[in-house]
């Protein structure tokens, strides 16, 4: 009888992996979880399934399009889509319970049933931190947030990278001192400048109803260059009169002020007025990430401080600062660019023992020991020939190998084969264990 | 204006947990993750979310009622609801690049939509390793997995448990030799004798329509007690003319001999023949574990060997043998039951660092420095008085507090406040970083 089969496959927009290219993304991932860690965030973890009237609370045409949403029973249900509604709902239904400022963390999967286009994924991680106040927040954990992107960028092994910060009020109060009334249009075609450049923002912002005089006002105040202490000298000079971008300018000063405390180098940070943020909630600091030598890749990581975190679900108003990794389509870019070597480790193995007749008891005994001392040990258990043996090590990368046979036990002595150079060393099992576990 | 908002709630039969039991599930998954990984096991990641057609390609009729699909476009789209399924889809669909035997472990979430009652989600960790052969695996790896489960409860801190195994092949071959073809009832009623009792058991064999004197053999048979040695004994002794049953007792006398390589204590396991595991994929050695002394949670942790992992998506042969730990019931029935001693650390963060006027910069520093040691450090950035900001520490569990002044920057001594014991010591920073180092 010949069974029917199905054809194994994936929905296309999803990312799945093979074991080297899982064990660096797990790399990348605990990276960055110990270093958000250090900062004091506790790890969350909320329901992929949510009720949509909860997930919906505030909805938007985009994210209603986007959502996996469906019935089960009675109920109407939908995936998560981001990682910040969740945290919402879930400080408004334990505000008694949290102990505030609430520092959170949370990777997780998020879904978002988006059209299927290159680097674009309909399931991805994110590496969120928020920081929630109760009533209030100081400026200064703003600063904080961009020392915990340096932090991590640092830690995931870059070293070229700019963290641009820019504030809303700054942005709107200009706006408003124009008179502009559509301030959410002016700012999504600013952001957009890297992109699509000066030409096609002068055109959209002309567009948009903007008199020449205020398109050219915008230009100019965009393209303010600098280190920190210039721009700001200059958004003084510029003596507007409008309160929210006196308040914005006083912000970005102390965060600026702030960021030097936290002692990050100057080349990895900096005042750029163009970046706005497309989500509206934002009220204060923005974020954005550039690998200095891909801009293309856009942001690697981006947030911002809003004042209002929980507004769908509590009266309470709780303001707050937070950033975002979205680690698989990074990962994605990374490699797409060359930046990810190829890894050719696929197991965490660092040792395998090869057992010859009689002596498996002694190999098993060794592998006991080994994995007692913390290093990840496999004894080759099926029957093969040596060659075979040997390959299997060979393809997984593993860098030890030993070899047990009843002569090496009876004279104690056991040779251990470097994987990598080739070169074989007599040792007793104490000094292998010793050997594998000083190496990194 | 005032705005309407959403009660914030989440759905029945989904955990979600506060910070302080966060952090205890997310250090019960470490360990279950780094024991896995001294083992050899790689980490393996597939979509939550895969085409129906793959999940329910060997559907059975409570999978299909508990399953959570939906359509999305012109998908045809299920959550997974174990993580078996997609392994034997993955291996299937990568089969040319990997390398066999394939070790993997997969901790990830799977969905389940239950009538909810209390212990059971509808959405849950499933902590699975397995090891799957390429035609052919030999029997020592069903020890190996059971040294796996020995050293994650041993990690996890747990002493008195008993892992306890059995054979398929010796329960069908017993079976059969009685003459009985609906085996698979046979089995599933057997395995109730822990929870229904021998009452129970001989009045359902009975209805399956067996004969009294069946009824009386299998009773006997599955109340065979004692040590590995004379269960095997007995086992020989009964004589059954059989050939899978002989195979079956074969592999049982070989899986009982090699765990004593893996060096795991007799109390630890036996082989105990009541158990059957539901799963009807099972072909050789099952496993079940039990806590000594809270028999009534029922297995927490239990899998099998399997001839054929695959064979709805390929003719390959691949043979494999595999646990599951579902840590989400687990942690909600230890924390029932009381093991689960009430944490109060609500946060990762040892060290609070609280400046006094005009010392932020030296109080960041400080911070950072403490950071590069690996110390999860904060510094108390907002505004408040100081009751409040030990009352933080306090509410959080953070074990040390240190508060910054100006004398004491001048000085060079600063007080570290043990906040368990109450006691200060004055020490300077590298002292600090030190000592906090030091403690675990």
């Amino acid at each position: 009888m010949s069974k029917q089969t199905v054809t194994p496959s994936i929905l296309p927009g999803f990312m799945e992996l093979l074991p080297s290219d899982q064990l660096l993304f797990n790399k990348m991932l605990d990276t960055i979880r110990s270093t958000y860690e250090t900062y004091g965030f506790v790890p969350l973890d909320t329901p992929t399934i949510e009720k949509s009237e909860i997930l919906l609370a505030k909805s938007g045409g985009e994210t209603e399009k986007q959502i996996y949403r469906f019935n089960k029973g009675d109920n109407d249900l939908s995936l998560r889509f981001d990682l910040t509604v969740p945290l919402a709902r879930y400080v408004a239904q334990r505000y008694n319970d949290l102990t505030f400022p609430f520092r959170r963390y949370h990777i997780g999967k998020v879904f978002r049933g988006e059209r299927p286009q290159k680097g674009r994924f309909r399931e991805f991680y994110q590496c969120d931190i928020d920081i929630i106040g109760n009533e209030n927040l100081s400026i200064i954990n703003d600063a904080e947030i961009l020392s915990v992107i340096y932090s991590t960028f640092k830690a995931l092994g870059f070293d070229e990278f700019t963290i641009r910060i820019n504030n809303r009020k700054v942005l709107n109060g200009f706006f408003e001192s124009l008179g502009i009334t559509e301030k959410a249009d002016v700012l999504r075609t600013v952001d957009k400048l890297e992109k699509i450049g000066e030409g096609a923002v002068t055109e959209e912002l002309k567009a948009l109803g903007l008199k020449d005089e205020a398109v050219e006002k915008i230009l100019k105040f965009i393209k303010l260059k600098g280190s920190d202490a210039e721009i700001l000298q200059s958004l003084r000079d510029m003596r507007v009169e409008n309160e929210l971008f006196q308040l914005g300018l006083e912000e970005l000063n102390k965060v600026s002020e702030y960021i030097r405390y936290f002692g990050i180098p100057e080349k990895n940070h900096g005042i750029d007025l163009t970046i706005a943020r497309g989500l509206d909630y934002y009220t204060g600091t923005i974020y954005e990430t550039i690998l200095d030598k891909y801009p293309s890749i856009g942001s690697v990581c981006s947030g911002g401080r809003y004042d209002n975190l929980a507004q769908n679900y509590t009266e309470k108003k709780l303001p707050g600062v937070g950033i975002s990794i979205g680690l698989t389509r990074l990962f994605y870019q990374l490699r797409e660019a060359g930046i990810l070597a190829a890894e050719k480790k696929a197991t965490p193995t660092k040792l395998l023992i090869i057992p010859m007749k009689g002596t498996m008891d002694f190999a098993l005994d060794f592998s006991t020991k080994a994995r007692q001392a913390g290093i990840p040990t496999e004894v080759y258990l099926n029957e093969g020939k040596m060659g075979k043996m040997f390959g299997y090590a060979d393809k997984l990368g593993i860098p030890y190998v030993v070899v047990v046979g009843e002569d090496e036990i009876a004279n104690g002595q056991l040779k251990l084969k470097d994987m990598d150079t080739g070169e074989q060393n007599v040792m007793t099992v104490a000094e292998m264990i010793e050997k594998i576990r000083s190496v990194k």
